[in-house]
């Protein structure tokens, strides 16, 4: 049975998809098969259901080749590794297991040249890095890898709250959401796929990076929007803001749902403000930067509004205004900063 | 009453000291002091036994200013947060408060223009990630922040390992010692304090990658086989070689510093294969990094050996000779890659 829509979002931002997401994706699904890793009907049935090859198409359109594939392998991957051992199955709530396991994946992805040890996890790791040091800068690499030690230590950190039984605070949360949603990592996958790269110069810049986290916040929050009810199901809020909110203010559901849209379209407005200053004054570079950042962000929605896991049902029609439009900072400590980068007209 | 010395190291490798050891480290104390780091005697007492500034002076004694100053205040803050939270105090058996807390300085490191929460160490590495961004190349501040990464997430897995009273196999150990001694991030403090880059194009190369890592695990050994008593004392030898070894081999404790130090040799031995090629094929800035190195492997030990920290009593003499000199790989499956990057004469 579908679920209560989700309320709708203001997001005035282009898409475009990648028009090789049929092929794409069977190349990746026979890819997981060789390491063994759809081997049951539960986890074969549950990837059909969620259309990675549409997500990596949806965020990278400008994606090509080698670079668009491992996209798609990568993030095929990862909603394996999440639905099996990260966020559901025996060693979810073990962190003396789950920990020493990503361990052993970091290895995979800093030296692929050593055997991988008998997981087909840290196989297929170690399959995707050494591909992406055969076709990508160094830096990009360098990038790419310890994004996914990012996305590691997030998830370290959500088990280590769902075994002491704690919730994350929002505070906490706004720093630890894009951490786990893996933004960083998809960043420069992104950015292996289009060949197209933002130096450490620009990337460190206090704009570059408000921007930047306002979009990972942004296709954070609209995640676990879509998500909110499978995953209340399942009772791991620890890991959404929708839970989070009503953890810290009480009351229903709806009423945390609609806190969070507030949210989400504030910093809509702070993105687009900041982008708006960015397309201005920024190099060719930092302005293909913002272009992936619209893609990532709107493709990310465009995804989740359609896909099964989550099985929302019809389309959330966009929202023409934003329920918060308010270009003053939200008092989140985290992520106030953010608004003192916009220039005062 | 000084413990039993440390077997004799091979260790054919230079050693300087910056002069300044004295005034860096009054200046990194009144720094800890601010942050109200040191209130208790027992915290001061441990610093003062452990000479960070020391230790600085020895791994960069080519650094100059306010970069050796970070690298002295970094390695002070370290230090007391290994002391108080990470390896001992009411938090470290507690993942669900510790791994958070890490989280928190993650969001410190990366974006210190958000305030501090009430954390006295968030504060500090606040201020340090704002003093590395105003003087140093956006790469080296990345590199140096992903660093800290990389420490807290061994110190997770570590912690994970404590809570569920499990040891790391020596194929685990070997690859996450080096991380949690935080080799990586002291890298990139050494260049901030230096002021000299390898690109991470040099970095990534497999030679390069392959010596780097061989004197962060040379670094590790020095550390382990110079606090194995110390730590044997405290029962957390789930971070330390010579326990590790212990519990794969059984026997006494002799023995397995034994097979630590024919370990250490026999890296030692490949480590100067390596160099020998990279001074030979290396660009300018890969024989500075080579000589970073050096200073680190050496500077480490020779600081081991007179810390009170460690109690080992007087310096362990140098060994003439390697206890292993073989130069084929040690049937260790993360780092035989290592001897495969050795030129065949």
């Amino acid at each position: 049975m579908p679920r209560d829509p989700v309320p709708a979002l203001y997001c005035p931002l282009p898409t475009r998809m990648h028009p090789e997401s049929g092929p794409i994706g069977r190349r990746s699904v026979a890819w997981l098969e060789r390491f063994g890793l759809l081997d049951d009907d539960r986890t074969r049935e549950r990837i059909r259901a969620t259309r990675p090859a549409e997500w990596a198409c949806r965020i990278a359109p400008g994606g090509t080749g080698a670079g668009l594939q491992l996209v798609s392998d990568w993030t095929h991957l990862g909603f394996v590794i999440d639905d099996t051992r990260f966020d559901a199955g025996p060693i979810a709530d073990r962190p003396g297991r789950l920990i020493p396991l990503m361990m052993r994946l970091m290895h995979a992805l800093d030296h692929p040249e050593a055997p991988a040890d008998d997981d087909p996890f840290a196989a297929a790791f170690r399959n995707l890095s050494a591909r992406a040091r055969a076709g990508a800068p160094a830096a990009v690499v360098r990038r790419w890898a310890d994004g996914n030690l990012e996305w590691f230590f997030s998830v370290a950190c959500l088990t280590a709250h769902r075994v002491a039984g704690t919730m994350p605070t929002l505070t906490e949360y706004l720093n630890l959401g894009p951490r786990d949603r893996a933004m960083r990592l998809t960043g420069s996958l992104i950015e292996l796929a289009e060949g197209s790269v933002l130096t450490d110069a620009d990337r460190e810049e206090p704009t570059v990076r408000a921007v930047t986290q306002a979009a990972n916040l942004l296709v954070t929050i609209g995640n676990d929007l879509f998500s909110f009810r499978k995953e209340a199901d399942d009772d791991v809020l620890e890991s959404n803001i929708v839970g989070v909110i009503r953890h810290r203010d009480g009351g229903t559901a709806e009423a945390a749902l609609a806190r969070t849209v507030e949210l989400h379209d504030r910093v809509m407005c702070l993105y687009l403000g900041l982008r708006a200053q960015l397309d201005e004054d920024g190099s060719s570079t930092v302005r293909r930067h913002l272009t992936r950042l619209d893609h990532l962000i709107r493709g990310n929605l465009e995804w989740s509004v359609r896909v099964p896991r989550y099985g929302t049902g019809s389309a959330s029609p966009w929202a023409e205004t934003p329920a918060d439009g308010r270009a003053a900072a939200p008092h989140l400590v985290p992520i106030d900063w953010w608004w003192d980068q916009l220039r005062t007209a």
